[in-house]
């Protein structure tokens, strides 16, 4: 019933951040968690799991780790649930205390700074691309959502166990990119087009809100706005794809 | 009533296919409708609609253009819905019937091609950035999601109603293919890395199921694998981002 309890209560960002606890729900995230080096401190299940295979070959292999795995109700494990069809496992874990200043950048660095970005689905899909494309972090700023949302989680599939993801505020973001020689470039719709431009060594983007785009804050700092030629009757690329094609035409 | 009915009704494509409509929820998309040469049929509205200027705007526009709209209860409304906190507005417009041996090509020209795209945001999202990048079609395989379930609709962003989104089998798409000189290309991760190739005039980029890939029906048919290298520790790159990233290195 503990576990139980705090898996609920994370489902609210304020919990996860007196806690230093998220919720990673589902097979597949459960299984990403084990592969990485986050701290798992408590599983919940439900009899559903146990209905597939990949489930139970994951309740053996949490035996195999020591880890103990609490068995509700169905009724009770879909309360803690963020899914609409629960698979019926879910892991609270410690989220990983990281800060800027402790991250070391290869000479020719890319990091995504994400500002505003609003929808979870969203925000994972930038910390996967980010990942796959060879970012070197991932910042969400102040006006982000949680990275830690259980959707989020979700969505970033495994990228936020394994990658380097910070929060920062735009002060202390302002302070490493000063100290490491990290130029900033927005990607906004009026910016000048992608294909002319030679990025510098340490180079980080910074997407915007899914409505608004950048922020005040984030235009005031840029060195650069970069925008990608799209066609004048559709309004904009989603912020993901966005993020992939520059990051990807981008590298270092 | 009878509207409402009919709205609950297209919520199963089965109906949809039968009656040749669709339905398109929430103020922006109902916006973007207006805004095509596709033809509406009726309206629902219920009256969280007024609640915001926006909604306002869009009853007046409606009206204007002599559309009726009929007003239901809040509970009604919901039961229509595909949204969990409706915006209060729907319309119920045709499908339009296109065929691909309609459709004129440039001399250069991208197409893109969905093989077995399950889940309903990927596949709006997928359009909406085939259309942004200037691909002249969207062509949906079997096994794909149905391009006019209410979530895609609403993910696609209006690119559906002006763009060029065609459903084909594999017989009518090589045929297409053949006759028009088109070369079928499929992303896939064990494919020759993006970057030293040269692609044709007239292109069709294949992507796959989310889970599985291409399917071996596409894989047959492909005259290049093509893969965007990726880092050695993430699975994948969200299937909308890697199609962004293919379209716009392989640009016409």
């Amino acid at each position: 019933v503990k576990v139980l309890t705090l898996a609920r209560d994370l489902q609210r960002r304020r919990a996860r951040e007196r806690q230093g606890l998220f919720v990673a729900e589902g097979v597949r995230a459960v299984e990403e968690l084990l592969r990485s080096t986050l701290r798992i401190r408590a599983v919940l299940t439900s009899p559903a799991l146990a209905s597939a295979p990949r489930g139970r070959a994951l309740v053996d292999e949490l035996r195999a780790r020591g880890v103990i795995a609490q068995e509700v109700r169905e009724a009770d494990f879909a309360s803690a649930a963020d899914t609409d069809s629960p698979q019926g496992v879910l892991a609270i874990a410690e989220v990983p205390r990281r800060t800027l200043e402790s991250l070391e950048l290869p000479v020719r660095a890319r990091l995504l700074v994400l500002d505003g970005i609003q929808d979870p689905g969203n925000a994972g899909t930038l910390l996967r691309t980010a990942a796959a494309l060879g970012a070197a972090a991932t910042v969400a700023l102040p006006g982000t959502v949680d990275v830690w949302n259980a959707k989020v989680v979700r969505s970033a599939m495994g990228s936020l166990f394994h990658g380097a993801v910070y929060s920062s505020t735009w002060e202390a973001l302002d302070t490493f990119l000063r100290d490491q020689s990290i130029e900033l470039w927005g990607a906004d719709r009026a910016g000048e087009p992608l294909g002319a431009l030679a990025p510098p060594a340490r180079l980080a983007l910074v997407v915007g809100n899914e409505g608004s785009g950048l922020s005040e804050r984030a235009r005031v700092r840029l060195a650069r706005r970069v925008s990608i030629p799209i066609a004048a009757d559709v309004d904009s690329l989603n912020v993901a794809v966005a993020a992939g094609i520059l990051l990807y035409e981008l590298r270092a």
